[in-house]
Formats: structure tokens, sequence, C-alpha cells
């Protein structure tokens, strides 16, 4: 498809942590001619100071400074926004982009309420731009490989999904409670699943979420809270604070297609990180904590005899690795040999998809109504959970565009192109 | 404490492939002479023959042979009941053999109502004899490791819990259809958690729950039913069969101290056999999946550097052989470099402790509330997911003295002995 942008020029709105990395990863597509940041805002001068520092260090042109964001998304120096701003803020900011004719790039995280989400929609849909949503895990090895094998009937009928985000945070916040306080806050005051997407977004895009299936409805669990009142009392010598969130928050989903995601958020206990993935159909299933996939067929697969004499199968997994060789999605299998970039080289894969749909002025492979839906969950899980996990129903963002849009048109980022017909084709 | 029962003298009810294997670690029992089966009881004469056979293979005395499980249960040849027969009849005549004053031991499954499990209690509290289920996964290794370890404190206070049995047997229950119907025929007409022992017997034991704890509501999910009609029609050429049991059933239980428990059912789909244990504190964490335990302090935690120049923790497991050596549990301390009998040396532990109980007449480490609390998952599990994930309160069995219980007095077979003070008397 045609280029209707040549030359992407960035404005990035919110200078924190997330700006630096992202900003490194840019740095090399720029050296490629690709894309150049060309306006940076802040309130924060210090965080200013900070980004131009790397920008001298790289010898890369001066952006223009801007501390009112409504007038950098104006600027007709810039022709799209990068918003890796406060979950708060982010979506606000977004609208306001879109409105003014430039796509946005949002950061992850979920919504403060169903309504917000409403606004992202309508933005994109009257105006015709688009939103996406940097979900770099999307674009994560396992996860695209796993997709790849999806597509080419491996795992037979999808069945069952979990996924999750766990990571021992407890001392970081501690540590950058004055420093960094905006998610610290919200695990104070808030009770739910804060963080799904780096889980729940590749295990969308595997189950065709928005085209040809839906969320429809999640039940959510907390555990009691203790992790954080511990690190603060640990690390950050303040004894007796009380933290709403839970320890571990556990969400079911149920998809339009009989399929269960199992969604876990835990970011205050001592452990190993891991996104939890679990991808299971009729005939395989992956699952991230083994570091094993298991495919009908080719998988160990034997007899053995019990102690009466009567037998009973015995599987077993095949290492992931396995099958990196033969069945690393397209984006991987140039990749792989020359992984650059923050976050094991998704950063810098993210950000290509994005500005390529920037370029051809077309939907992203991350879009309004996936941005919608996984953040929604956030909200969602928050109710549940205070209503002692009764199921709570999704909207439909697409207004039952869901059942007929067909799977992205295949390019070189797609996450949903087809490799075998279109499942909603094949019931 | 004093034995009041010198001789163990079993009577079988019930003669299907489990009978057949318990049979096998009684014979073990047996050659030390401290148990004897004196009775066996079924109505099919082809299982008879069978169950014969194998004495006379081992030139045991031969037993007494019953048809009506009424006249071995009054039989004064005998003073003890182990009942392998189906789960819609266990309940039933284990209490019949209370009501005659002799212990039951009755095998895993699960509860069709919750009245059944009432009778149960009010069986065993009018008598003052007990109803043990021989629930072999409670004296598993590494479940009997990480409880030993919780009780030391390696874990912290307990949050966060998870189990199942996760077990391909489609093409077993559709190769046997015809001759060993029972569990197709549950999985056919039923839809919830329908073999929740296995995982969620020793993760019970682990969070006290009955002493000082209990399980509260509970809210499940099934996905759609692919597995089992698939078995069929591969091996028993029988296509079109509908099953309801969903292929992945998944259950959150609330607990009264803070806790949730995830539990997973699932036989239907090809994958590795998992009874998916993860044990989770404010200090450590094992997770079955991944074979590691992660203990703060003492497993690998360093620091490394991302893109941007920033600082980030990693976490590594350790694995969990690396534990057994100091942690193992009492049980499996004399026991481990001399496993014998069925399932990994578990039904040996599982048998002697029930007859050391039936010995000193004694409540068994497994007892009639532990067994109406976990079997109540069955039916309470198809409550909740007939009305689409609803939340459902268990009943309390113990009628409130699970607040003031105390850890079953130490024994060499105790699941509950205290090794640190109790957690109630912590709080």
């Amino acid at each position: 498809m045609e280029k209707k942008i040549d030359q992407v020029r960035i404005g990035i709105i919110g200078l924190g942590a997330r700006a630096e990395t992202l900003l490194e990863s840019i740095f090399i597509l720029a050296e490629r001619g690709e894309v150049a940041v060309t306006a940076i805002c802040d309130l924060r001068e210090e965080r200013i100071e900070k980004l131009l520092g790397i920008f001298e260090k790289r010898n890369a042109p001066r952006p223009a400074i801007y501390r009112n964001y409504h007038e950098l998304i104006a600027s007709p120096n810039i022709n799209v926004v990068l918003v890796p701003t406060s979950w708060n803020s982010h979506l606000r900011i977004a609208c306001e982009a879109m409105r003014m004719n430039k796509y946005a790039g949002i950061e992850v995280g979920g919504a403060a309420s169903i309504e917000e989400l409403w606004q992202l929609v309508h933005a994109s849909e009257s105006t015709g731009v688009s939103c996406m949503m940097l979900e770099n895990c999307c674009y994560g090895r396992d996860e695209l490989m796993v997709m790849n094998m999806v597509r080419q009937g491996l795992f037979g009928e999808l069945i069952y999904c979990e996924c999750g985000y766990e990571h021992d945070l407890g001392d970081e916040i501690a540590r950058g409670w004055n420093k960094n306080i905006e998610r610290g806050l919200h695990n104070m005051h808030r009770n739910g699943d804060l963080y799904p997407t780096h889980g729940l977004g590749p295990i969308a895009k595997i189950l065709r979420i928005n085209r040809g299936n839906r969320f429809l409805t999640l039940s959510s669990h907390a555990t009691k809270s203790r992790g954080f009142s511990m690190a603060m009392e640990r690390y950050a010598k303040s004894p007796g604070m009380v933290f709403n969130e839970g320890d571990v928050v556990t969400t079911i989903i149920h998809c339009a297609n009989g399929e269960n995601i199992t969604l876990t958020h835990s970011i205050s206990l001592p452990r190993p990180y891991s996104r939890n993935c679990r991808v299971q159909g009729t005939k395989g299933i992956w699952l991230e904590n083994a570091k094993g996939i298991y495919v009908e067929g080719s998988s160990p697969r034997y007899e053995e005899i019990d102690v009466a004499g009567n037998p009973y199968l015995v599987h077993k997994w095949d290492k992931v690795e396995s099958f990196h060789d033969k069945y690393d999605h397209p984006i991987w299998r140039g990749y792989r040999n020359n992984v650059i970039g923050g976050h094991d080289g998704m950063d810098l894969l993210v950000l290509e998809a994005f500005f390529d749909a920037v370029r051809r002025q077309t939907a992203p492979p991350i879009d309004i109504y996936d941005c919608a839906a996984w953040m929604s969950v956030t909200c969602l899980s928050e109710q549940s959970i205070a209503m002692g996990g009764m199921p709570v129903a999704f909207p439909d963002f697409t207004n039952g565009k869901w059942i007929s849009r067909p799977p992205e048109e295949p390019s070189r980022w797609s996450l949903n192109e087809v490799y075998e017909e279109c499942f909603i084709h094949k019931r």
C-alpha cells in the first residue's frame, strides 16, 4: 500500500523512564532515516533536561520543547504523538491528538472507566485516524511463534488460555515512592487487574478478539494485601501503610466462541518474572512456565505399566526453543539474529509497526477496539471484586462489527493475518 | 497413643481397577503382619475372580466373598471397610459403615449434593467413628515438603495457591466406554470440577482448612467442550456424541483468612500430566510447572541494567529437588530411599496413615470435615457454572468449630502438625 506520509515526525508527551527507553529504540530507527523526534513535552524541567541529554549524547537534532501538550499536538512540526504519560491521562491526550488529525501511540495500562474508552472509540471513528497501544509483548518472540503455530492449525481449535503479569515490583515502588508515585498510588487506592495488557494483548490477538470473537464477561478475585505494606516498611521505613490492591488478582474472561482466559496480576510478592502464558487447543498446548509445548502426534507420548499391571499413558513436553527454527513468526525470522533495542527487541518491533501504520495512514495492528477491550478489564475487574467476584459484562465497543470484521489486511506487521481460512468462516 | 485395635481386618467393597492397585500396597503392609484383607465384595463375578487371582498369586489367605455390601459391613470378620466404588455410591456406603461402628476409607471424587456430605458429617458425629478420604496426593513428596517449609516459616504468610488435575484421559474414557462407563457418564451429563481433591487436598492441608481457616465461596467457569467428542470419534468410532463437561474448568475459592485458590480440572485435552501446584506467601513460592521454588533471601536475585541505563531486578528459580535433602517432610525422610507401591509411593503412605488411625480409633489425618469441604467443590462448581460464574457459598460443615479446632495432635501421619505456633493464635 502506498505511503501517505513520507516523514514520521514524532512528538513525545510525558518524559518519564518509559520515554527514555522508547527513545533508545527510536534512535535506532532514526539512524535509518525513517523517523525523527521533533518535539518533546513535560511539565517538569528536570525530565526535559534529562531527555535532551540523550539527544546530545546521540548528536541528534534538538527537538522543540513544550510544557503545554495542547500546543505540541497543534504544532505543524509533528505528525504523530507518542504518549507515555500516566494511566489517568494518556487516553484523554490520545483523543485530542486524533481530533487534531494525528495518530497517537499510547503506552500500556488499564482504564479508569468504560466511558473514557467509548471516548477513545468515538474520537477514532469520527476522525478516521487511529490510536495504537504500544503493547510490546504482542511482538514477543514466543507469543508470535505460538500465534503462527495456531494459525497453521498445530493447536487445533483453541479452548483455553492463561496469561498475566507477575513481576515483583514491591521494592521498586517502595524505593521510588516519592519520585514516581503514580503506580504506587493506584495500588494503594484501587483493587483490580491494574496492568492487564502485557499478558492479555498477545492472547487476545491469538483468539481473534474483535475479529470473529469477543470478550463477553469477566469475574475477578483478589487475595488479601500484604506485599506492598511489607515493602514500604522494609525499604521506605514507612510502617503501617495500607494498600487496597490484593497481592494476587485473578480474572476469568469468557469469550464469545466458548474459550476462557485466566489472567493474573501480581506485583507485590517475591518471585521470578512471568507473563504466565498458556495457549491450549484440541491438539496442542504452550505453557510458558513449563518452558514447554506439547503437540499431539509429534511430542513424546508412550504407555507405561502400573503396579497392578494396567497400562497408562505418559505425555512429555517438548522444549519451546525446539520450535523456533521452524515456526518463528515471519516478523521474527529476519530479526532473530539481530535483536536490538529494549525489552528483548520487542520495543523496536512495536514502534516499527506503529510508524508503518502512520506512514500508510491505515489502521494499526493494535487499534482502538483492541485498546478499549483490553483496557476495560481494569475497571470491570474492580467492579467484580467489589461485588465478591460477580460476573460483569464487557461492552461491545465495536457495536456488533466484531461478527464480520475480517482479519487485518496482510502486512509485514499484521498480528491477525490469516494463515488458514478465517475461523469465523469455518464454523 | 495406645492401640485399641490390634489386627486391622479389611473388607473391600468395589473391585475395579483402583481396588487392584490398593491391594498391591496392602499386600506390602500385610507382609509386615500389620493388616489383612479378610473380605471382598462386588456385584460382578469377573471382578471377584480377577481379585482372587491376585490373592492366589501372592499366596495370601482367601478372603470371604460377598455380593451384598450390607452383609460385608455387618460381618464380624472385618473391622474396617475400604470403599473404592463409584462416585455416586461411596458416601452412602461409608455412612452405613460408620453407623455399624466401623471406620471407612473412601476413594477420591466429588459430591453430587451438599446433602450427602451433611449425612457423612452426621454419621461420624453421631457415632464417634470416622471416615478418611484416601487422598494419596496429600502424601506426595513435594506437597509434603512444601507444607514442611511453610510451617517452618520459609514462605511467610500464605497469600495464594493454585492446584488442579490436568490429565489427558480422553482416549482412556473413549476406549473403555463400554467397560468402565461411570467417569465418562459423569463427564457427559455434568459440567463442573468433577475431580477436585488430588490438587485441592494437599493445598487445603497447607492452608489449614477446617482448623483456623475455611472455604468461604467459589466461582467456577467452564470452556466449551470438544475433547471428549473428538476422542469418542477417534477411538470408539462414535461420532456426534455430546458432552456437557467443559474441556477446562477453572474454579476460584476464597478462604476465610483472605487467601484465594485457583483450581483447574481438565481431562480431555492432549498435554503432559500436572497437578498444577502453586503455593505462594509473602516470602516464597513453589510453582510445580516451573519445577521451581523461590525463597526470598536465599534464591538468586540481582540487578541488571536496561537500554536506557536504568537498573531493574531479576529473580531466578531454585530447582525443587535442591530442597529435598534439607526440607523433606518427616514422613518422607525415612521413606525416600525405599519408595514402594503405587503412584510414586503415595498409596502406601495414605493407607498406613488410615490404618494407624483405625488402630488407635482416633480421627484420621483427612477427616469427615475435610471430605465434606473438598468434595463439596464439585456440586458447588456445577451450580456456579450453571449461573454463569456466580459466586456460591460453601456450607460450614464444622458448624463454627473451624475457628477454634486445634491442629491435629502430632503423630507420624499428621498432615496438620504444628512446626510453628498455630496460625490462628498468631493473628
